[in-house]
């Protein structure tokens, strides 16, 4: 199988969709990646109202009978639910299934399912960087993942045939429009750690922080402060099991930016100002230097 | 004279014009604002170039020839240069003249200023919050402070010219679109610390932190990391001058704001997770309580 070839999926199947499966199928439906679409949600009446849906083929009645004649899985829960759904699903994988995530934290999760799934079949990580304000499949659509980051996240040591499931999940990613980046799990989670779930912590202190101070200054904010502060509406539940999910790395993180910040904050005190201009230098070369 | 009711100038001053400076005559201009619109600069090539712009009627060889007849004189010079400005156009100010700027630091320049005019004519200073990443009055318009917050900040002490002409100078900024806030130039500094200078400071940090950790991340992020950093491709320069006239506001919010920082990091850190939760509640109700 070359690379850069993609190979129609026999039987793609999605558990418990959100935002994220659900657009998985949709866009997966969209660019026909995948011949035969099998959901399965536990709340029977998600599952009633998946039945009429036109980027599904079937909707099974348990998560082990969606599995059951499936190419790839995709593990759509929330990230505390994965390793569990996995352990479910284990018994009844056919030889040769590939099973993922959408979880937004790899490390420990990944051993886990890596050690749920039996032999024969492959558990390979992912985490496409995307969603919205919005939560649920009925806010899905088919274009969620193009153009944004995908990771994929092998375990190191594997063996040649987990190449080939890696392989396999990183095109089915592409076909889907994500750009793909393979990166090791505990890489992946100090990556994320820094771009994402640091400026999270930021923009939640920020305003916590003005919060308390004055309420009623935000009336005067322009574009700055409505931007640095931006990700701070985003969901509170989502946001406590990615930090216990990820602690030590944000931990890690959290404290090298506390010493970045201290370092400014000596500058100013000490009017060091050729220290101060050469930070606001730095800080702007590497912003400009964003994609745009 | 109502508060609410405008009255046309009958000449508008306006020295060393930049991007805001440019942007407050094309405004006047359009908005009808004042009878005669007249300009200095102190380069004789840029004075040769704004002559043929339609929104000035003249453009005065020297300062104090350019304010000898105004109603209005608005020093557009950075911050650092305002005072010197103020000083040098002070003994030429006709009686009832009322002088403002267009500075973003506020306390000592508003005093200095205050002090550099003579009895008889007033220093009212004001603040909009409007700019862009572009600078000089080739890149102005008209539309700049439609909408925008601006700042006019009299001293708290003053006489009942003093206000009147406090009142002439907020109808001067609403009648070119502003929405006005009056505050003391003390609060102002502290207000525009907290929400304008600690947000750059913060961005700033983020991205050489960043950029010191691996440049190469940048590549994987999503708006979260985009929208909290977008700041920090501000101009430095103008950015050393703020830190410089406004330090002391400037490590007060944020040496207040690293406590809140720390106050995350401790409760993660615990795993207080009620409290990382509380953190991201309040954050969020904040966040959310914006204008759109």
């Amino acid at each position: 199988m070359a690379f850069s070839r993609s190979v129609v999926l026999d039987q793609l199947t999605i558990l418990a969709p959100g935002l994220l499966g659900g657009s998985v199928a949709m866009a997966a439906r969209s660019r026909g990646v995948a011949r035969r679409i099998v959901i399965w949600s536990r709340r029977p009446e998600t599952r009633l109202a998946l039945r009429p849906q036109t980027w599904c083929d079937a909707v099974a009645e348990t998560a082990e009978e969606a599995v059951r004649s499936a190419s790839l899985v995709v593990l759509a829960a929330p990230v505390e639910k994965i390793i569990e759904l996995a352990r479910l699903i284990a018994p009844a994988l056919p030889i040769g299934a590939i099973v993922t995530d959408v979880g937004s934290v790899k490390g420990e999760l990944t051993r886990a399912c890596h050690n749920a799934v039996p032999s024969g079949t492959f558990f390979i990580g992912s985490h496409p960087m995307a969603g919205g304000q919005k939560t649920g499949w009925e806010n899905g659509n088919d274009t969620l993942f193009a153009g944004r980051v995908c990771f994929v996240t092998p375990l190191p040591a594997a063996t040649a045939t987990h190449h080939n499931a890696t392989d396999i999940v990183v095109r089915f990613w592409r076909d889907l429009g994500s750009e793909v980046s393979t990166v090791t799990p505990d890489e992946h989670d100090e990556i994320v750690a820094h771009i994402s779930h640091l400026p999270q912590a930021i923009a939640t202190s920020l305003c916590t922080f003005l919060a308390q101070k004055n309420p009623a200054w935000r009336n005067f904010s322009g574009n700055g402060l409505r931007d640095t502060t931006r990700i701070a509406a985003s969901d509170a539940t989502m946001w406590i099991e990615i930090f216990q999910q990820n602690r030590g790395e944000v931990l890690r993180a959290l404290s090298q930016f506390q010493d970045e910040l201290q370092g400014l904050h000596a500058a100013i005190a000490n009017r060091d100002w050729p220290e101060v201009r050469a930070r606001l230098e730095h800080g702007k070369t590497y912003r400009d230097s964003f994609r745009p």
